[in-house]
């Protein structure tokens, strides 16, 4: 292909890429464009002895191999994976991190065992609260001394909800390696640090998980509030793909294209303005609803006076809910969904 | 290969493409991690009917079959090409265009034809006062009607000079296609503008020349001046590549490296403040001195005290320039050669 679109490389090890959005084309992000989150190298995975073990604070302690769990019975669920910092960016003042734009997010069917099946062929005892997911993943923090597992946990009312997949296939071929191969765990409509890599570990507890990347990373954290709230669902978002920021256009015919999102509750619609947020006006849809997946919307342009334009979009939610003007300052740069706007110019 | 950074995908059609500068390892960069920046669409290049023709005021107009381009004298020079555009995308406020960062810079050995040979060949006439240098590549513009050509001119004096290549090998192989296959102008010091790609028509001309990507691009221009300026050769000007802005480092050893470039004066030396510009110190060179290339620079730092530091670079040439606190802020956004300057957090 003589036009090829690549992955941004925000860090090289661990390997943190992102979409480039501004070849959204498809609703279903091509895998080798599917965005790259890793907070630890890539691990060493040995099928000849890799197996999924489920202990803990269950009746039947589980191992399974890789050619028992492909034969079990497997669903496909399209869910869109986007990563907390998502637009990280875009903070003013900035954020210390990874500096993610618009692209820390990608879409793909993925298809394997639901867990709450592996969940009740264990058993869970009455004492359970928290299920913990650790992946092959490992590595040293800034902040502390060790190595540590990519470890993360669900409270147990999410880990028995009948969409979060032990997922195998992700559009339709087996796991890339680079997205969690063997197995990867998907937690539909939360933020994609939920949904653990390389998984080979779950454990049952009974207590709240501590670890470091439940209880460090993953929070928001403001400086006036005493208690950080665990980052879990996506919140509702929207996104300009096309055209991009500072884009110098021709007079005529353009077509805005871009994303909306929200773990939450369903969007609702989305509205783009033209002219810097005083007047809006109602984006088509491009894809049908489903739950867990960002839909794309578009609007038609004629650009019939040269000029500057600012242009916005916001998404608004079934429950009413609209994107605000400011973002969530909280101190580690999670969670971004201010109403996103570029700049354009009509020659 | 697991680790794998990529170019930076700034526009699909016409293909820009940003260098990873945070992958630098090597003085040569990677061919498929050089630069691209494009005007046009890729053009179709026909082998059998391809010659580079050389006319206008000369006494023996020539045209050469690339079978006997390649059979001519050859030299080798290392340059390094810099967009214009470069850390476009670092200006406040931002200024329209490709918003490239740090990497629309990569560097190369050229291999090929003296110009200057060429042109004594076809015998330059007295008249002349400048050479026009014409791609293959041709596509329409936002700001007037019709196709145009890449087509950009040199002073006669420039295209003169000894070191101006027709190249037809890039690294010790033939041009890659989007590099400029069969034939590309190389002009060692300039900004990138000036060494077209797809090279077919040289025309030695009476008057200065006119065409939209001299006259309206690649201009110096200023809200307060009435006269716009060419822009021509690389401005003094010094990059930090690792770390990145924003990144978290743990306690410790850490290595700083970068690149410097001019193409006036040869970099003198380069220097490093960790403190905000309170303090500076030298930066040992990775590199010897060559006259057309960048020239990375290093620097060991032992991070011991957790905090935030403000990390700058500047260069200061064999004329005593320094590079200033802040842009040249021209309407176009080019020649951005402020001092560079990074965040980062020690845990």
């Amino acid at each position: 292909m003589l036009y090829e679109p690549h992955l941004t490389t925000r860090k090289i090890i661990p390997e943190n890429q992102e979409f480039p959005i501004l070849s959204l084309s498809s609703r279903i992000t091509p895998d080798h464009l599917f965005y790259r989150r890793n907070h630890c190298p890539y691990p060493a995975v040995d099928m000849r002895t890799w197996e999924l073990q489920i202990g803990g604070y269950v009746d039947r302690p589980l191992c399974i191999r890789y050619p028992e769990l492909i034969q079990m019975h497997q669903v496909s669920i399209p869910v869109t994976l986007e990563c907390a910092g998502e637009k990280r960016g875009l903070f003013h003042p900035k954020k210390r991190g990874e500096q993610w734009e618009l692209g820390a997010s990608s879409h793909a069917v993925w298809t394997g065992v639901r867990l709450v099946d592996l969940l009740h062929a264990a058993g869970i005892q009455s004492n359970a609260i928290e299920v913990t997911f650790e992946g092959m993943d490992q590595g040293t923090r800034t902040d502390m001394p060790g190595v540590f597992a990519f470890i993360r946990s669900l409270p147990i009312e999410v880990a028995l909800h009948p969409d979060v997949l032990i997922a195998l296939y992700m559009n339709g071929e087996p796991l890339p390696f680079r997205h969690g191969y063997p197995a990867r765990l998907i937690v539909p409509g939360w933020y994609g640090m939920a949904s653990v890599k390389w998984l080979h570990r779950i454990n049952i507890i009974d207590q709240p998980f501590q670890g470091p990347y439940q209880r460090v990373d993953y929070v928001y954290e403001r400086h006036i509030e005493p208690v950080s709230e665990p980052v879990t669902k996506i919140r509702l978002n929207s996104t300009i793909a096309r055209p991009s920021d500072q884009e110098v256009l021709a007079r005529g015919e353009h077509w805005l294209i871009g994303t909306a999102i929200s773990g939450e509750h369903p969007v609702a619609f989305v509205e783009i303005s033209m002219d810097n947020g005083m007047s809006w006006q109602l984006a088509p849809w491009l894809d049908p609803h489903e739950s867990y997946s960002w839909r794309r919307w578009y609007l038609k342009w004629t650009a019939r006076t040269p000029g500057t334009y600012d242009i916005r979009v916001r998404a608004t939610d079934a429950a009413g809910n609209v994107q605000s003007e400011t973002a969530d300052s909280n101190t580690k740069g999670y969670g971004y969904n201010a109403i996103h706007q570029i700049r354009v110019y009509v020659d």
